[in-house]
């Protein structure tokens, strides 16, 4: 029995360690150096490449290295049976919470223009916006959506929420479904993405949904780089529908150095680290799978394949 | 009777107007235009041109228009029986909160590295550096620092706080005057200054003290300008005893633009926007603070001028 680490580029070694250190009886292997194929019971991927996964006949579960598992659910050598699990840790969570409140707060203050200024030596003082002025909406009520609603309402601010069910949660006006969906951006300045990444929401951040919004609106999207069509932003910056955007995640990764998106003022760029799994946390949730998983029990964060996350 | 609004360069038309929204039967004047000196017995100053405070024989009270009265104190031509006020509202002391949340989350999460970045298209990441391995110091622990101390204690931060007398606080470790500076400051990675600007605190940010943080520290100012020795920040930079600085106040406003603040990548600078008293809750403070002087009452905010705050 083994426990395979699978991604393109990435240096394993400290998460391995950390697997070991929690227990040193499961053999870890890093790909593409597999000892035997047939050892092969669970796999943690990210970035994994395509099919590769139909090479080990024995997996018994599948766990993504992240929140996401679009990349997973798309790789059409894994067999259906097979259960596959999101990594979600509570440090996620607390990290993509303040990521949100500080993007918001950075757009309050002006802070993405004070940086431009500074480049030329400008003083020029801009009035704060008001949290009563910054309604937000967060796309997507999952753990991650959930954490940065709850936050978000701590801190005063008028919070709305749209998921593919309602959900009750304190403080945040909710709504469901496309039916809803126009209702809900007609509340909102500030949007959130962080709806998982599926058929049905692969390029909902779009010219129609941005129209939507209270103008000029303002996009945070630390959901997936394909959740945008990215020339429909720069688009909307010229038709005034948004004033500016904060992106964590890109289409292509790392972001290419000749993308238009850095050269335009509107846009504060930050390279996918808005939520990074801590080793040790990644670990135990992975120990913890590759344990239930080899018992036949439930996975912790187990997919819905029918839902996509 | 009249209500004075004295500073250079401002443009005080929606104050006036907001103070006689309140009470239409204030006769508001607005410096250097003035009907009478003798008639005046309320004044409210900003930068006020130096001994101007002299030409008025009827004063009987004086406000500030933010929190800091230094600019007052150091008036020579104003009486000393003559009680000041500060201008505290508390939209300002959460606005001081949000802002210096967002100066932390922004060094912890790399922004000013990442706005960097952007200038050449340059996608790297940095590990995120966690609330536990900063650990936050406030200096002052007035209205200013109560609620900035409050929201980093509810935010997860270790926090540690300086004032001329101990402070009990919920969350925060204590110290107190020049005998546990150093021991404060040896506990204390990220230093918020929110002190009163007096003779003893003028220019207390210096390399002796920026050599005792852990290192190398960062620096968030958000007092006044006069606390920090400008050329002693440059030079803490260089010995690696601050790896950073957020500055939203400077010993000359506008900060020149020649000044080598500007070419620092370490700093980052807003022009004193940290906490802008909003026109209608000023009103709101001056009104009630006139009505107290006119009927001999002590003011809200009242300055005692032993301490200088």
């Amino acid at each position: 029995m083994s426990l395979l680490l699978i991604a393109k580029n990435r240096d394993f070694s400290s998460l391995k360690q950390a697997i070991l250190d929690r227990d040193p009886n499961i053999d870890v292997e890093v790909w593409p150096r597999v000892s035997k194929k047939e050892r092969v019971n669970f796999a943690v991927c990210w970035n994994h490449p395509d099919k590769v996964l139909g090479n080990y006949p024995n997996l018994r579960a599948v766990s993504s290295l992240g929140a996401g598992v679009n990349h997973l659910l798309d790789d059409e050598s894994l067999a259906d049976e097979i259960p596959i699990a999101r990594l979600i840790t509570e440090s996620l969570q607390t990290q993509m919470s303040d990521y949100v409140l500080n993007a918001i707060t950075n757009y309050r203050l002006h802070i993405n223009r004070y940086f431009e200024q500074k480049k030329t030596g400008i003083w020029k003082q801009f009035n704060n916006i008001s949290k009563a002025n910054t309604p937000v909406g967060v796309m997507g009520l999952g753990e991650m959506g959930l954490s940065v609603a709850t936050l978000l309402v701590e801190q005063g601010y008028k919070v709305f929420g749209w998921s593919r069910n309602k959900k009750d949660i304190d403080g945040v006006e909710s709504f469901a479904g496309n039916d809803e969906l126009n209702t809900f951006l007609g509340e909102v300045k500030m949007l959130v993405n962080l709806l998982p990444l599926t058929d049905e929401t692969d390029g909902i951040l779009d010219l129609n949904l941005f129209k939507k919004l209270k103008k000029p609106g303002y996009l945070i999207n630390v959901g997936r780089g394909s959740h945008l069509v990215e020339e429909d932003l720069i688009y909307a910056f010229d038709m005034n529908y948004l004033e500016g955007a904060c992106l964590d995640v890109f289409e292509e990764e790392p972001l290419p150095n000749n993308h238009t998106f850095w050269n335009r003022k509107q846009i504060m760029i930050t390279p996918h680290i808005a939520a990074i799994t801590p080793t040790e946390e990644a670990a135990k949730v992975i120990v913890e799978n590759y344990k239930r998983a080899m018992s036949g029990m439930e996975l912790m964060y187990e997919v819905d394949r029918e839902k996509g996350y």
